[in-house]
């Protein structure tokens, strides 16, 4: 429970700091026999990586990952797959000015709290540089579930939303610009919203929306472990996430039942998909969709009033490299968490065949 | 795994059909020598009782509970808690029509094809009368963290939208009427319109929003077991639950860094609080606050079509004794449920002193 | 982790003090669509109970287990199995001479001084009659996995000792007698002995031996979890016990590998069984067989000195009904936890096929 | 549960094969702010590791330790240590011959019916080169619990058995014989013995005692959490390990409850500690020790008959650098598994202050 583990069958366990020798990970209970697609898991690190557009942040963290175990001749062999993601390109200097500060909406001051000790260089554990691994080991999820399409995407930074539905969409544009959102009008609004931001030195927040296609009837446990539950603290245990709807969402609540249940169809299936693919907490073979919602990065380019360990307020110049805006290298994560999520309950599935 | 226990140092498991022999639970790590309030508790389950008000559903469950184990002269005594809660009215024959058919929006379908077997009866486990053991659990694990207050209230209604800050509101009105809405205009306009929704034998969803007060600093942990992530899986194994969002939830991906960060005074409190008192998934002490969507009740006292297990589609009646709005009873679940991820937070924090 | 839950897949929960209400507890996990053969539920809680024979305590419980939940129409549901045993023929007077007092050798001075309170009466948490509930389910778990054939019997009362392998055994003789030792001649020595040791207000502890049989090959997970180990920590929680061995056990220590490896035969199969049924933590389709060491009862119906909550010794004279030697029926709460493990590992092994 | 991670609030999970790229694990839950002492660390790496002396294997595998997280200016920070031990010095090529066959008593025929594909290359995942991650994090949880001490050490080699209770001996010798057996003249009849054995080819199996003291009073979780079942599953989880015994063991067995219970003084300590320390699973403040049987080594410099992957048995002549005797070497990972279990109860503990 010291949180630094998800998942109870295909579990993945992290470790590092942001400035630290390396990050890395245990992945236990992987199926043996899989022929690992080493190019797909670096595929996704690269959807991940800083400094791949210019609308993202201009660190250079080369990100490459080496396995140290359960792969034998390309295939897992059963046993846990140990990794670490080396830091190589961390300026600690850059952090030395925050050594003895806190600054606001980070878990600076919290850290220092809880624990009386923090590494504070780049935010040490609670950066998002720890999603890295999450990434490694989403893509390897992935392959246990080669079925199940997963596809997230940006549907909306700042007040720019993007109001289709997915059926609307074509997915195959989402990687074709930067900001990953794959209506391509609106994503040249958003990339030039958030180039303005950057310019002010300020952030900006988004919605990243996920799409689960091709699921087996069936995934979730009642209860507790609802597969929108599992879905919802995934998607909250990323960094910034402020909020998770699923189906209907928010707007759901403002229905009525006679508008809002699903009609069946005499194959199982449903006309309408309000329920987003879940009942009662368990897969219905419907699409799964749901909705995270980011807020604007807390580390400004501008000046700040931060707190100093004697209580003291002092301005502050925020520097280093940051990214203006999260979602776009928040959607190759969301879509991580998706596929650890699944890859759990599919393999809890096989119990009851 | 198997989705029937929540927590890890505070844990309850539950077990129960809606119309088996009994429902109840086991509440396990609860420390010893606390003098339980038993009145307390069972305030808190008239809070969920079904007949409570005529805006509720008729049913007369007398949800007694009966403690069997770990009590000891009032007192807690570190063992487990067994208690059961005897299904004393349920009328099974009710439910003989649904007997071999799939209610559209139910977790009828699901289960059959999960498990090959149901208890159809009143929706067996999927029905929310599994809520009564949390309620239990809760209560207690209320008085495992006295300090910390908890209160939940309904907000939203349909359209109709409390457009109050929690600030605004006074929570000694919550028990005030029958909605358990604090502010008792808006109370009154929600109450009509459930009644109007019952009358045309429809429902409706709501909102159900949550402010925990008094919380130390340091609950929660780092990464996948944040504090906000804990509560967002907690509130969405509800039964009916599509959202939640808390701090400033979807709102907060529209705005900018520079607007929704949080300044500190300098006894490290802060000014804003659009965080919602938690910081990298640790509280920072400031006021936790979130919201939780319901969609609308799927059983509907009106004519709709359900698949049968051939594959059928016929149409059908609803009937039995349903809520038309659930977010009234829902308001001490949610209370409960955040009380078991409080207490589970707060027992962990004692081990790191 | 506060120890009262066994097992990961096939998860039993226990509640319940020796004198409290009830025993009970809640099997999550358990397969749907098992036609529960009740019988044999209430065979093994035969075996179990107290006042069976002569040899054991003259306690009357009557050990009557009922299901709340779980089981519908005959057949588990893959819901929880929540059941309670109720408490009706305890004399909690029995006890009320041991309130302010801890009895050598017991749990009493233990639990006062980690829980600072303690149901006193019958031992409360730290009683045997805890198995109970243990035997419910062990008897579930047994019809999880029908093809593994568990069978538990005496081999030592004291200094007696069975000097036959179970090869030379014949389990259907275990019944045949109060001790549940397969040799009849020994069992007739055995049972004696424990005549004699009651004469004198003593107690003498024991041995039980368990074989399991029809295997199938690779359960158990290897490194932590091994089979044996979780084998030996399931016999390690059983009251009163004190060593575990497996396979050539203590007597293997004293070997040189060339006379303890096992040569395969060309099934794979080994012609020599030393390793009892596992390698490197997982069977490998021998039977599985091993020893596990029971203390002598310390409840004596003689005068000893124990210590009062005031830190002064007293003498005082054990009364109540206790067994003179627990070995017999400890047998079925062996049989009980091996098939727990079984069943667990069991499950398991099913999720990577 | 696949197999991989110890504990609860102490937790490692480990990774690596014998001849993969690196072992190596993640110790999460480790207090913050403790300084750690790397040399310490090492000292206990130094005498788990091959080649230290001329009756152990002459393997030479540096086993140096890198810290990779959780560590910043010296001191713990209460996120996860994440380490690994590189392979430097694996020779490959010596396990070639045993690519297509099974040894007896080794984990080859089992791990390739479970898994279907393993890595052949020195046992893989089921090497006891895995135990040097264990040392890594039981030396630091020595460091998390300072005051308790925990002494293993050799009592038995094949026939030659150390007949002296811990009482009798001087814990200061165990380093100063390469058996580390604390009697001299009996450490040197042991390593006289091992060095016949080995020039033999073959091997011999023997005893690890340990003791540990100055236990605060109620470590161990009632029921199915005892201490002694945490302790003994832990030692069965070390390779080649066939039973366990504490307190008095086996021998325990054959007494009567007369003789064998354990009278009070009015300190609360006992006058005998045929209990081993531990009432009811609870730690009751006296010394706790036990007894570890391990096997043989299966690895023979000799002729062996082996299986191959066609059903073919052919005869095979061992080689590769192997222990004689593995239980000079098991010492370290005796204490090393037996701190992992006193953290991780330690810190549980805290839980009831």
């Amino acid at each position: 429970m010291a949180g630094n583990t998800f998942g109870t069958l295909f579990k993945l366990s992290t470790f590092g700091e942001s400035h630290g020798e390396a990050l890395g990970g245990i992945i236990d209970g992987c199926p043996a026999g899989i022929e690992l697609d080493i190019d797909a898991i670096i595929q996704e690190m690269q959807r991940r990586k800083p400094g791949q557009s210019s609308i993202v942040t201009q660190r250079k963290e080369e990100d490459e990952v080496q396995f140290l175990s359960g792969l034998f001749e390309g295939k897992t062999t059963g046993t846990p797959i140990g990794f670490v993601i080396p830091n190589t390109n961390q300026k600690s200097d850059d952090y030395s000015h925050i050594k003895d500060t806190y600054r606001p909406s980070h878990a600076d001051y919290v850290y220092e709290k809880k624990y009386g000790i923090r590494d504070y260089r780049g935010g040490g554990r609670s950066s998002a540089r720890e999603t890295a691994s999450r990434v490694v080991a989403g893509a390897i999820a992935k392959q246990v579930i080669p079925d199940i399409k997963i596809n997230a995407y940006v549907s909306a930074v700042g007040n720019i939303e993007l109001n289709k539905t997915y059926q609307e969409l074509d997915f195959s544009n989402i990687e074709k610009n930067a900001v990953r959102c794959p209506d391509e009008a609106m994503a040249a609004r958003m990339e030039t919203h958030i180039k303005e931001i950057k310019k002010q030195g300020d952030t900006v927040g988004g919605v990243v929306s996920c799409v689960i296609q091709n699921v087996p009837i069936g995934l979730g446990e009642p209860v507790f472990d609802k597969l929108h539950a599992e879905l919802g603290k995934a998607m909250l245990s990323i960094n910034a996430v402020k909020g998770f709807e699923y189906g209907s969402g928010f707007e759901g609540a403002k229905m009525k039942g006679s508008d809002h249940n699903d009609s069946f169809n005499n194959d199982g299936t449903t006309i309408t998909n309000l329920s987003g693919g879940i009942q009662g907490g368990i897969s219905n073979g419907m699409d799964i969709y749901f909705k995270v919602a980011f807020k604007p990065v807390a580390t400004l380019l501008q000046k700040q009033v931060v707190l100093d360990n004697e209580g003291k307020l002092i301005e502050q110049h925020g520097k280093g490299r940051h990214d203006p805006c999260v979602v776009p290298r928040a959607v190759p994560i969301v879509e991580a968490m998706a596929a650890l999520v699944l890859a759990d309950f599919y393999l809890f599935s096989k119990l009851y065949k």
